[in-house]
């Protein structure tokens, strides 16, 4: 399979449809399973790295659900090819240019589900789905879940639950997080307020894009940091709880901007359409700063000419590897602005926006 | 006459075509005069002030020069309307808004000469000139003074040369003012080593807008302090001298930029040209610093679809009382800020850039 055919297409999750989606992007539920006769990924030999790849692969070929999963070996995959996957949210960093052996990922045409094998844990299922749908997520990763393991012997202690390389994994395995757009409350200065508040009921905090990544363009991760000792159901139902509380603050601040500076705020979004629009070069911070100000125009009604879908399109669209597999050819980072900025231009104009 | 059939036309002085043109805006000599028989204006009766008016234009009325005067008085104006003079940089703040009493401006259909009545002085005769032409405006403004003399007894002393209301006028009465574009040396900081240099040879350096005014959009006057002890040729000449080195400096930092940040700049301007066409809400300050970039990126090539003229244009049109007569009617602040934003979209849009 050509990686290529992947790159007009936009993953389910992101095509901001789904529930709550002024507010909730996308949700991601994982879980995190190993196989029984074998060590830890980090202390497996290559040979058995090797057996749980086949093992693995003939388990997911066989599963029988509405999606089907395609395998994907990733140490023959070129720098780019990986790096395209981490964008779309298929692979994590680790899987792509950290780790080393037989490794892979399978996922199914609409990037809805996929299985890391070989990544920190020898499995690592997870489900995305657009807006906030954390049932449906897990609907879906449990029966995923339950059809492996009917092929596969997970490590499982009849104590402690699942067992995973890392400590704070064990237990349910399930790490359950939701990417939220929250501008107002950027704007608003109350963010960091929300998100004290959170770490103090042990939910992490991260930007958009992944463990450790600073927040750009005001998207953010919210997951649970506890995996033991509870129930997946009771796990799921406190992060729908806190997001719940965060979608009604950020919606407070909206109608708070759009009372008091409504006009302020129809400036900054034609504004940043039109830097969007015209800069020759700019970088992958900057685009996802104006398009998360396009993005809540949108919500806001202040704009109506450029769908949802689209600018969550462009946020994915405008990273590096998407970029060049766009372009077709590798891009040092001074040509990558100039042909982001490009994009970009090209793209709006072909939304139709004469404004 | 109404002033409003002013409002489509640009004065001559602003077509941008005058010579050295990509830095020179335009060049300005002013002559205080004032009549023999009078108290200073600050000192006559309103019937003093009166007779004045009277001896004046009736003057200027029978001045025989390739442009013909018309006369205006200024108490019975309305306030938009003065503002609009002094915008065109036919009348002075003080002549609109400060001084009381009879007083007024004569004015040519083209804006190139005016002459303003009992402003400090009885007489503030004006030649302004597209791009350098101090030769030119001398020749002109020459003639003027001339041609009033003649039906004038001007206050002149047989040492001290013309007398005028306030002791730094006397001798001449003549300021030579050159209006620069100086982006370049203020983007790579020389400007201020350049402006003290100017300081040490008696040169004055004020913002764009006159007396007192902060320099926006990378625009500066230059003008003479010392009227006394010199003739008018060696006045002109000495300015003649600096604003050709400075000229000189201004072209090479344009050079540097071009050679050592050529992409940084056009996106520059690409930008600035998206915000001035995006925006909704933009003060009088911001579209100065804007225009400015334009109207270097035009002078380095780096965008061709947009006329100088046409930005020349946009920096007296979307002024305060400018803007007001366009609209049609009387503007708040944040009203002017919205319908500036609206009139540089429509005429940039008008400017056929569909960039």
């Amino acid at each position: 399979m050509n990686l290529d055919t992947l790159l007009p297409n936009l993953g389910e999750w992101l095509r901001g449809t789904g529930p709550e989606s002024d507010v909730v992007v996308s949700t991601r539920i994982r879980l995190a399973r190993n196989l029984a006769d074998y060590p830890f990924t980090g202390r497996a030999t290559a040979a058995q790295k090797g057996e749980i790849v086949t093992r693995v692969k003939e388990a997911v070929g066989r599963v029988e659900l509405p999606f089907k999963l395609d395998y994907h070996d990733v140490p023959g995959m070129t720098v780019l090819d990986r790096q395209f996957l981490v964008e779309r949210q298929l692979i994590s960093r680790e899987l792509a240019a950290v780790l080393e052996g037989p490794r892979g990922v399978a996922f199914d045409a609409k990037e809805s589900a996929s299985v890391m094998v070989n990544e920190e844990d020898h499995l690592r299922l997870q489900v995305l789905r657009s807006g906030f749908a954390l049932d449906d997520a897990w609907a879906d990763i449990d029966k995923l879940d339950d059809a492996l393991e009917a092929r596969l012997p997970y490590a499982f202690h009849s104590q402690f639950g699942y067992l995973t390389a890392c400590p704070t994994n064990v237990g349910t395995g399930l790490r359950g997080s939701v990417m939220l757009h929250l501008p107002a409350l950027g704007i608003t200065k109350q963010i960091d307020k929300v998100f004290r508040a959170l770490q103090k009921i042990n939910l992490a905090v991260r930007g958009g894009h992944g463990e450790g990544s600073r927040a750009f363009g005001d998207l953010y991760q919210i997951s649970n940091q506890v995996t033991l000792g509870k129930s997946e159901q009771k796990i799921l139902g406190e992060i729908k709880e806190v997001i719940l509380t965060i979608l009604q603050y950020e919606r407070q601040a909206r109608a708070v901007l759009m009372k008091e500076r409504r006009q302020a705020e129809q400036d900054r979004v034609a504004r940043a359409l039109g830097t969007l629009g015209s800069a020759t070069m700019i970088t992958a911070e900057e685009t996802m700063e104006l398009l998360s100000v396009v993005r809540l125009g949108i919500n806001l009604r202040l704009i109506d000419d450029v769908p949802a879908t689209a600018v969550n399109q462009l946020f994915i669209q405008t990273q590096a590897a998407h970029l060049q597999k766009l372009v077709g050819h590798a891009l040092d980072g001074e040509e990558r602005n100039a042909a982001r900025a490009k994009y970009l231009k090209t793209r709006l104009r072909e939304l139709g926006s004469h404004r």
